[in-house]
């Protein structure tokens, strides 16, 4: 069994606390907070132990009722990896206090490349982390045009990609973001910096990216243009991305317009907290003309990158090949909507652990 | 003179009745109705003669105490042209009546291309309305991408424009309209029908387009890539758009980051309704790679239009030439927000007419 913490017990830490706790090959130890807020709270009644991020901040915990188990030193000294979840930068300057207890880390996109000896997606770039100590996953967005790009590339061949990334302004908790009717070039620079990310998993993409930020919570939508090598047509394009374990095709007939009605599928299908570890691809929208293929996908931000986080586990901790990785997290999380959509148990057994 | 009446002063109505009251060659006979609303009240405390659009409605106007001149058969038979601003469609279903009354119509892009001889743009395509009876001005989004697109093809030459536009979800008037914290595809196939509408404008140009909806109200943002048949620098494309009279390069300095602060700017140098007639480009956002040019510009869908009917109406009453024309218009509206923006007066002064 591989022991796993969770350092920072926020909007991707818990998901990804949830997603180890029912894997079969790995025990979640624990996971830490910085304050005994909601969130804390809510991992004591879900039953993991509760660490303190910052040692003097143990009363605050004491004092608002909360159990901890001890503080993040403790933690790390219980576990073979730990999973860096806090906020971008802090996962950085956390750095020397993973490798002063010798753990293995795992860190999110919003670090720095450098932060790692790799950047990880487990479709296109599984082997670079393959035993490494310090493995980053890239962002949301980068994870969702990786998914997309890798078999088109291996496929056609990628002559150029461009794609508009139309953001959410922040999470449903962010309370303090925007913008509020309005539209905001971000960065108003071109290209972005989501291009050069891409890159640290498909580095020989040529890849142009733009960014706005909109105002909407509940995921981001790419306007994606891929320029391919040649001019495959529409239905195979839209065949080969239906193959693909983590994008969804939506079909015409589920009358999905957009993220709400996306979201209220997942949780009428059971999802916990209605994520989405799938791009979200509209099949109506896959369309070539000529070599340019187009389509639209929504990335759920809160949620996409957490099965990536556990098939980085496994790529660091084990020599298991990234098809049966990748095969286990699928199954034990329960990604893959389109058979889900099909289901006759509307895909709630796969949230039950089944070691 | 030539005698100009405005059927439909709604959004666009509105705004177009405002321009011709300042044509020095051009006498507003009146504007239309359909219901006594608060857009009527106010065309009559603007001491615009006021019609009933629908003849039997006249004693709705009478109860409401807003006096009427009689009803759109009476505008028809004092003017030389009509500008229908009807919602779309309505336009078409008119075009008899125009007819019948045997005045020039100018119908707004809702319309399909079909309903008029010609469709038209100031700057790309100003000598095709030239004498018609029936001209179509192109719609908000089209104006705002034939505006920059026909400088580029005539100066570098345009191999393909592919364009996502991110659209306003309603104006901020149509309280009805959605969506409210989500992003739509819209249209959900791609390319949507802006492309074959640019080719009203320019026919030549292959131009793919993508559209999204956004729960905001004030512009629609375009994130643009063009790719050229040189490789200019970035500089040269700058100085090129720059010269452009109805297009304004936001400075950096200006620190503008959306379509509030535009809107902001708009208000304060004293425009009318807080208009922006020009293509607000993103200066920042112009950067050519290889010779794939990209850029972000946000239309406002209010307003963009506005100076466009103007001209249009010379096409086709006059034998003035585009650039005579185009430059009164812009000197009788204060179209040109760089002259604006380091003018001492603030901009104020174009507003009142100069006949």
């Amino acid at each position: 069994m591989i022991r796993v913490g969770v350092n920072g017990y926020g909007t991707i830490g818990k998901r990804v606390a949830d997603a180890v706790d029912v894997q079969p090959d790995m025990e979640l130890i624990g996971v830490t907070k910085t304050r005994p807020n909601f969130e804390a709270d809510a991992a004591r009644r879900r039953g993991y132990d509760l660490y303190a991020a910052i040692g003097d901040r143990l009363p605050a915990f004491e004092e608002a009722g909360i159990e901890v188990a001890g503080t993040l030193a403790d933690l790390l000294d219980a576990v073979d990896v730990i999973v860096d979840c806090c906020p971008s930068g802090v996962g950085e300057r956390n750095r020397e206090i993973y490798r002063a207890h010798d753990v293995k880390a795992i860190y999110q996109g919003g670090e720095d490349a450098t932060v790692a000896e790799a950047s990880f997606n487990a479709r296109a770039r599984f082997e670079a982390a393959r035993g490494a100590d310090h493995v980053r996953v890239v962002s949301c967005n980068t994870t969702g045009l990786s998914r997309v790009i890798a078999p088109l590339d291996e496929t056609y061949g990628v002559e150029k990609v461009r794609a508009t990334l139309v953001r959410r302004g922040g999470d449903p908790a962010e309370t303090g973001r925007g913008p509020i009717n309005d539209v905001l070039p971000d960065p108003v620079t071109v290209p972005s910096h989501h291009g050069p990310d891409v890159n640290t998993i498909l580095p020989d993409v040529d890849i142009d990216t733009l960014g706005l930020t909109v105002p909407a919570t509940q995921m981001h939508t790419h306007s994606l243009n891929v320029t391919l090598s040649c001019e495959p047509d529409t239905a195979s394009v839209r065949e080969l991305l239906r193959e693909e374990d983590r994008l969804f095709l939506i079909p015409e007939t589920a009358a999905i317009d957009g993220a709400g009605k996306l979201k209220e599928f997942a949780r009428d299908v059971g999802r916990s907290r209605g994520d989405l570890w799938e791009n979200c691809i509209w099949e109506e929208s896959i369309n070539v003309v000529g070599r340019d293929l187009y389509l639209f996908q929504n990335i759920h931000q809160e949620a996409d990158v957490v099965p990536e986080n556990i098939d980085a586990i496994r790529a660091m901790c084990t020599d298991e090949s990234p098809a049966d990785s990748i095969a286990t997290t699928n199954r034990t999380l329960g990604v893959g909507l389109e058979s889900m959509a099909s289901r006759s148990d509307g895909g709630r057994e796969p949230l039950v652990a089944d070691d």
